[in-house]
């Protein structure tokens, strides 16, 4: 699991908007995909450059910058200027520590977003935080650059004019992309409950420590999905509230079904919780049973042996004068003692439900 | 008990509105019946295909359309269609793993419920989705076709008239629908109740690992109703609070009622909940009390018959000039040790209270 | 302790407002008491039948229907169409199965309450439900009839003019009875008060398994009271901001009097509620306590035991080639270190403070 | 510490603003002063009756009267029929089972406070109800009569003329009074922070049983310190927001730092409760490391010893054909499989870590 | 740790606005420099006077005076009468046992702050406390007095000129100040962060009793921080809120950084403290997995050793007939008895997953 805390000293003292990146670098150069879309007119670009995009500005069509890899500041830096970023927000786009949140500035609403990977045997979960800047036509997402795209759905729907998107503003498109991001949270509960089930049954089982273990690392889990659901609310709901003329009408019904989605996501998240608090108690009292039923088996085998012990010592003497020793049948007897002793001892486990 | 998160990987990457059905599917073929009525007139029947309900639309008596089996898309898709329903609603409808939930459209309000089923020892808690759409004469439910029907009885109601629902409009039938739901709720709660209380007497009378397990099962079992419970809260006094004006001020009255009914449910999941929480710490102390009690057993064993055995040993060696062996009375002596040392201890013990 | 739900089942999918009795039936026949008064005059008896009561609908004095037993559905039903009271309210009079609740009709006011009883060794603590209507100049007050009466020094009150009920409206009337449901509940939370107090001493002195159960049969107690207790306050807070013209200004301070009543014993509860999971703390560390002077018993008779049987084993055996046998003082050299390892191994029970 | 509830059975059923007093009476006759001043003059002195208050009155000049002692119904009563107090304020302030409120009346304001005494080894902590009467050229106060009198520093202050007590109305001594009792919740924190460190100096050293009960009993201690100080944020919130014109704007300052005052003993309250529940996870720790070393002294001797003896009782056989005995050797090399034996379990549970 | 609560004794029944210092005196003399700049000049120094300072008071360029030591009393006096701060202030400003708070006077605000140090293997948390008074165009800060000092950066900004804080008011310069301090808190968090990682590896390993402390010290300076962080929040978004015009719009969107860096520090602290709790939940099962292990040594030596000794036993009575005694290959029988007996022990205990 990645770091809850990421260095922030690099940072410490400097003047507030000054542009550092925190986080670590995760791909090789930027890279920089432009579409640019209407009803009508669709375009897709790789650009090199930073300065390519500035020509997009004005352009009445709905663009969208996608930005691979922020660990580069001049880039962050120079888009941020051409398309009038406020210094804390480009701050705040290069330092990856950030919590989901969501900030109306005059004439464009920032917004980050946190999506989720991993969290199966061989992955931990991880985070890679996205930059969302909705503009008038223009919406800019910054990722941190992981492999793999989960906005590669959007691009296709542009691109073949499936579904309302190319209808529809630079808000519907920036909805897009949340849902994408909501919808993958979908992805990682479906695992969390596989796992969560396969604990249940070692825990019914044959619960060991490394069952507690499990417990325990699923909880950290937990704690870690919820850091990055929970303020997700808040932005949706913001957005939805539509604090700033950019969220329109039509796109106020998209957002509340996202909205349902997260408050769904969260729902299962305390389900959870509430389930593997109720396994730590089996836990915790499936060990006091084993030590219960270990106890019983060192008490079952001495109380039936020492009485059984301390006979054989009697006759073990040496007196002189011990008369039982001369019977003829004195053995005999003393092992009809030893079998009615251990027999009644048995019968008393036995009514006492300890065998 | 049904798993918590459905698999809508189907639906990954799809756009917004696209109907696709997440869930099992129950019936065969989906089954839609139709009841029209006002105050005079009275007609039911069951169609075969969508369009028979079309001509229903503009008919100034209330309308009932009943659909058993959400999982053929193209019958919820032309019903959706011809009464203007929006396509996120559809898709709603369509995926069996919502939250409850009331959403006001313009001209109609969208309700998900969730009815329980089971909980007894043979059936699992299991739910259903009802989807219910609230329009100016015509009321939509959408069930997803487990057998029995708790409509049945608001059927009757409206085939012989008895009741004020022939009296009043479409909100009263929706009321009347989900107080339905809300009853049915009462008869998960009372066996619940009665589960609790064998629950109790187990725990009193001998609490096994078994116990332990019916704890965690049940509450679980909670955890299920409490999901399906408490957003319901929400959407009566949504609707009681008339977002719309589609709720007349008659059936206000009505609403709060049933509102009345949710918030004794939620009361007594709460109660139950405590009651739970109480009993594992019965269960935890009554195992470390049993624990106790084996080790007393073990440790009056070893204390009587330990140093018994010792002086049985002692006399057992072979030394040369050992006095007492040569006494007369050396063996009856020895036997006189034995039984004081014996009934000293248990005295002890018995002092103590350990027997 | 009474069940917390009772049988609904017989109501199941019946249209709402129909009118069915739930709960026990407590008395032979309803028993319907009419007192009239004003600042002047003052009238009080004993009706036979619903009807006599009608005649008191009109006039300008205060009237006040007490009616014991409500498992008669005509004489309510009679009783509510007579002073026109909705279905829903005589449907949930019926119902004892309610929540204390307050709900505001055009002319009239709907007051549930509940009483408690019992809570000593003998008697479990039950509730009995009150229905109050308050109307213009009148007030109707329902039980279930339970043997006994809370109301009796209200009564008593009103025929001697004591205090300032004669002078006040049925507002005034309606507080006084809730008044005395309030004060009712003093009396429970000192009974409650001194049964913490006992266990609080069995705690100190000797706690066993019995204690626990009295812990866990109080705090389910506590529960029932906190469910009965808890709705009140909004009842009463309700009343007080005169949600309705019924409630005059001069009687607000009364209940502002009431309201701070139902906050302490609130207050109290939640104390209680405290105190008792302390006392369960207690109890658990007490039973490991008594585990740990267990183990150290037998740990240390086996310490000194163990030792001594190998060394008397050792003098035991039979080597044909044993010197020490043959010694003169062989078997005193033994006794001796018998001693001394015996007491040394007291010695260092003694520093660890197990002795 | 005092009872939570106190015996309110003698009230039972009475009317309200029946004057009955409710608690112990704690002096003789109750004593009354009355302060009388305003920037230039000032008057001091002890009444022996009633009466001589009322001509303050109608006085400009700002009164206090203190009075001591509130068992004696009739001076509670003259008194406030003399200044216009309402029934159930006097039966208030003869109650002495009060929660920390405020009321406000026309032209006074009621508020009901605690002081807090004891806390120490040798006193358990107990309550003193005081109640302030806040009218426009007068204030009241009532106390319960215990020793000591923390109001003692305001009546130098207004001696003196120090401060600017002499300069203010009614409502400054009001907020003096109330900063005193306030003041006083401080000298109880102090005492609870050092009981507090002993706890814990005590359970990093030896804790015993003793120690859970201190634990228990400071545990109680903050609940019964927590009731008193909680409705008091209220109570000053309230008097704050000047619902009532007799608080001056120029006094809100003062209130606003004694609400200060009070959000800081809540906060240690709350900081003292949780560390408690730390100290008491510890406690159950190092009962159960106590019990795990007792278990390992048994289990080391156990199996040391154990296999010992049965070696030597192996050799005690009577066996005719048992050739080691006959050996020379023999008794030496059984010595030395002893030593070896012993050793390597020695070894063994060195490296096991627990020698 | 410092204490939680400091002796206020020395000011208890004192009037209000008395000036007394609480707090330990922390440096020799109070040292006072003053900056004074707008965004074309700049100047500091030092001044051995307080009276140097008042000149400054009515100069329109941006003052910042800060004072290191709050100890003698007659500075902060002749300060604050010099800048029209109320007595309430100059006492709170004394007083270092302040919960941070915001409150607004006519023309200055009011901000107390509490730095953190320390809290490395060495060094306990620490809190000095900061007191700022934000002006129109002055902003006075008042340190305790500690060694190094967290507003160097903002100096060297100001010298240098280097981003806004020339060209901003005295609210931009008390922003700095409150971001500096918000800043340092990451630096805790920062080496709580590490710390929590060791202590999880410590409790993979090899968890002891010191184990616990740690985890216990732990929690104690989460509680510790949180007391410090928990009001800030208010604290920055009553500021953010502009309650006061001497917060201007250009400001505001810098106060909703610090707040939000704020934000994060609170969840940070959520999140260890949940981790800390499971902790703890792996700590005392680990205990309880030890006591086991240990308890299943014991009884496999028992279960093995205890029949051994039995048979052992047998042979070693003195009976004078006993036909096994007296057998050629008696005594090799016997040893194979043992070792069958060993050997199906050993087996048993390796299927019950013991060994």
């Amino acid at each position: 699991m990645a770091k809850l805390i990421k260095k922030r000293s690099k940072k410490a003292g400097l003047p507030p908007g000054t542009l550092v990146h925190i986080g670590e670098k995760k791909v090789g150069e930027p890279k920089i995909t432009i579409i640019d879309y209407d009803e009508a007119n669709f375009q897709e670009r790789e650009v090199k450059t930073v300065e390519e995009c500035f020509s997009f500005r004005e352009k009445p069509t709905v663009t969208w910058i996608n930005v691979e890899g922020v660990h580069q500041v001049e880039v962050v830096e120079k888009l941020g200027n051409c398309f009038g970023l406020h210094a804390l927000v480009l701050e705040d786009i290069l330092n990856t520590d950030q919590r989901p949140k969501m900030e109306v500035y005059g004439d464009y609403i920032y917004i980050v977003l946190k999506m989720l990977y991993g969290g199966d045997v061989n992955h931990p979960m991880e985070t890679e935080q996205v930059s969302l800047i909705l503009g008038l036509n223009f919406a800019i997402s910054f990722q941190e650059g992981k492999e793999g795209d989960v906005f590669d759905p959007v691009r296709e729907r542009i691109r073949s004019g499936k579904g309302l998107i190319r209808k529809m503003g630079s808000d519907y498109l920036a909805y897009s992309l949340i849902d994408m991001i909501v919808d993958s949270y979908f992805l990682i509960l479906e695992r969390l409950g596989e796992k969560i089930e396969l604990l249940e049954e070692e825990l019914m089982k044959d619960p060991t420590h490394k069952t507690l273990q499990e417990i325990r690392e699923f909880k950290n889990e937990m704690i870690f999905v919820r850091r990055v659901v929970w303020p997700l609310r808040e932005v949706i709901s913001g957005l939805e509230r539509k604090e700033s003329p950019l969220v329109k009408e039509t796109t106020e019904i998209y957002l509340r079904d996202v909205y349902d989605h997260t408050v769904q996501v969260m729902d299962a998240i305390e389900v959870y919780r509430e389930m593997l608090s109720g396994m730590l108690d089996i836990y915790l009292s499936s060990v006091s049973n084993r030590l219960n039923s270990v106890m019983k088996v060192l008490t079952i085998i001495a109380t039936i042996f020492m009485p059984l012990t301390f006979i054989a010592g009697i006759y073990g003497m040496n007196f002189k004068y011990m008369p039982e020793l001369e019977w003829r049948l004195g053995y005999l007897v003393v092992w009809l003692v030893f079998v009615i002793v251990g027999v009644s001892m048995l019968i008393y486990f036995k009514k006492k439900k300890w065998l």
